[in-house]
């Protein structure tokens, strides 16, 4: 079988690597526009700040070493057609120009994502993204520059775009003796994935930690000369900056995949089923590219995030293998709940489920309730600070969604709620779960129990405990 | 109703409030040995530490308190004896030696557990024990003596048993400067709750903070003079020591509630049924006395913790109300998974379901997995250190014990794997939920998913991912 494999990151190369173990005799073919294989997209942020040290330490296995085991990686070459009839990739070398045919039995779409670049003036020439490693590495470079008296060059950052990467480089800047200030067209951090009250307290540690906060500003330009930014315009005004990151959010790249009759949807993604096969005959496909479907809201979502990029590149390797036994892969991807969580100074924020206002998208009827514990017992010293958020259906009483911001050991708490959210596990036995306690690490009631508790009063189910 | 409880810490103060809360009717009488109720338990080795600095710290709400709450609280009362018959308990103050009836409608023992003194020569008047806050504050004022010349009169401390207790009373002691020795008569640490394997690591890092271990030595008397103890006696010599702390586990009181006729389980508990009715008429019981369905193992099992205690308190108050109303109530405790944390020495120990030990026991045919793995991504500063074990069962596939050992943000992880204990997950379903990713804590495939991966493959299960 010859496997093509489109995208060297963690979907691609984990099914690159999955169907070569399989059989010496399966040739595996990855193409990969850029230079890098396997890295951690998320570990950029931290590199920006200078937590991690070299770029390559993020990259988990080059191109190099994928071909001491046996896979075919044409790096810096660009998969420009798909011929799904003929089974053919056409692809150009970036070094060269020059392009030719790749022929595959089963192809992979492991594309990723690309980011926005808001449409506006200057922001193409002037704004730096760091989506990838390259321009990651392209970012601190500049960050790094020092002016003749050997100050740095790089005192005054505009951050546009106030999610995950945006909160991340904003702290990085400052961690970098850089003033951040960060700027977004929503009225909140975090818009998309936390509630307005749960967001407030992560706005809050934000300006804590040293972040200029301009929120409900809307990008209009950006303003330089010799290529580097001198202003940042706003619909409220000019902000003078010597650098401007804008990190507002990635698309799926399925046009490649669409061009070739794959199916988009709802979420923007590519549809796959459960087993990752496409729309099309002999393609698969994998991570940010693809939509995936939420167990919570029952609808597809596009999800961008390495954990499901590995799982979904597993799945789609164990069906293009048995499928190429005739049956059908034995492994299925269950689907998401929408579980993420970062850390932006010192504080934790994780969630899983749906916000209130995506309950309200998806025609849930949920109630929430919020309150602050602590995230040791109460008694002991630094026992921090969480909020608590916790949505549950009316009538059936599952856990439909988590909201978790604290300092403290908080991020990795949200598991137990995404675990309630995929099972759909009810409030009332949540309430009774066998739990852990000890003083250093919380309450006698688990704070997502005490939510559980505070759910089955506020939506009268019975026991009331 | 008058309602009666024995016992006025976590489950009975629990009890007692839910009822009392339900209807000012209601006659709600706690007897209570000692002089505080509603105190953690939990806390006492951080207290005896110095990190928390009073007594009263530790204290959730005092008789007075409770009084003001319209409970009747007799403190330093002892109930003597239960007539069921009559529905009447014999009380004793233990200011004046006074005894009394105190007569019932319905009856909560909630006795907790008394800890084990060897029965070895100057145990009882040498020994120091910490069960109770009183005996927690006793120690620490021995802790605080000084010498004429000001020196602390105690430097070298024998701590005798090397579970939880024991380990974070001997961290406390090495906090406060003093040397500590910790014996046990098994050859490992935690030997009742961790797999030899894994209690190696916690062995090692006791011993890293200063903590001197003497593993497979048996107690065989204290020695001292004017009532304090200077040596130490095991089965393999004499150690020096200007206090000896006794740690090696409690039994549950529930002798009272035997002569009353209530049956002993085979965890040596009460047995109770899920509303927690003992097999008495009139006479529930809850918390350290009774034994808990253990879901894994499908076995009694006496787990004395106190989110078990509030949890049973609850679930038997509101069955007390719904009997007093002809009817049965609506919460069920669901039983246990044995799911325990600490922390020692920055070291964080989670357990939940069994051992490879217990489960032979049980007659569970489970496969175990191991391995090291790290807190946060690899690539990370202080990435930390987390040891993993993972047991699933032959056949059903199902998780039936974890078992976390490490530096870092580990503790609370063990709660995601005592859902998939007390729900039946399997690993093949687990390896694909929704957990959290971010840098900070983990890489791409959460821990509990590597073991769960490594144990479909172990299993011969599919799929293998």
């Amino acid at each position: 079988m010859r496997f093509v494999v489109i995208g060297g990151d963690a979907a691609g190369m984990t099914a690159a690597s999955h169907v070569r173990r399989d059989d010496d005799a399966h040739q595996v073919v990855v193409i990969e526009k850029g230079p890098h294989t396997s890295y951690s997209m998320c570990g950029i942020p931290y590199f920006v700040g200078g937590e991690i040290a070299e770029a390559d330490d993020l990259v988990v296995r080059t191109p190099q070493e994928f071909r001491e085991r046996g896979i075919v990686v044409h790096d810096r070459t660009e998969a420009v057609a798909i011929d799904p009839d003929h089974r053919v990739v056409r692809v150009r070398d970036l070094r060269t120009g020059g392009e030719r045919d790749e022929p595959y039995d089963r192809l992979l779409v492991a594309t990723g994502a690309h980011p926005v670049t808001p449409p506006v003036p200057g922001a193409a020439a002037l704004g730096h993204i760091v989506h990838t490693l390259d321009e990651g590495e392209e970012l601190r470079r500049h960050l790094d520059e020092r002016e003749a008296a050997g100050a740095p060059r790089v005192r005054r950052a505009v951050v546009v775009g106030a999610g995950y990467i945006g909160m991340e480089i904003a702290e990085a800047l400052i961690t970098r003796g850089i003033d951040a200030i960060l700027v977004d067209r929503t009225d909140e951090v975090m818009s998309a994935t936390l509630d307005p009250d749960v967001s407030a307290h992560v706005a809050t540690a934000l300006e804590d930690f040293g972040v200029t906060l301009r929120l409900g500003e809307s990008l209009v330009a950006l303003h330089g000369e010799d290529g580097r930014v001198t202003e940042v315009e706003t619909d409220r005004g000019r902000i003078a900056a010597d650098v401007c990151v804008i990190a507002v959010g990635a698309r799926p790249n399925r046009d490649l995949a669409v061009e070739a009759g794959c199916t988009v949807g709802d979420g923007g993604g590519l549809v796959v089923d459960a087993r990752m096969r496409t729309t099309v005959d002999g393609i698969w496909a994998a991570g940010d590219v693809v939509d995936s479907h939420d167990l919570v809201a029952g609808r597809p979502r596009n999800v961008q995030l390495g954990t499901h990029a590995n799982k979904q590149g597993k799945v789609a390797a164990i069906d293009v293998l048995a499928d190429q036994r005739g049956e059908r892969g034995a492994a299925r991807f269950p689907g998401v709940v929408g579980t993420a969580v970062t850390k932006v100074c010192d504080w934790e924020i994780a969630r899983t489920g749906v916000t209130e206002e995506q309950a309200r998208e998806a025609g849930l009827d949920a109630a929430a309730v919020s309150f602050t514990g602590t995230a040791r017992a109460g008694y002991m010293a630094d026992a921090g600070t969480v909020h608590v958020k916790m949505l549950a259906e009316r009538g059936t009483g599952r856990v439909v969604g988590c909201q978790l911001v604290g300092t403290g050991n908080v991020a990795k708490r949200i598991d137990v709620a995404a675990v309630w959210c995929q099972l759909g596990v009810t409030v009332q036995d949540a309430q009774l779960m066998d739990l852990s306690y000890a003083p250093p690490f919380g309450g006698v009631w688990d704070l997502l129990q005490v939510a559980a508790r505070k759910l089955v009063r506020e939506l009268g189910l019975s026991p009331e405990l």
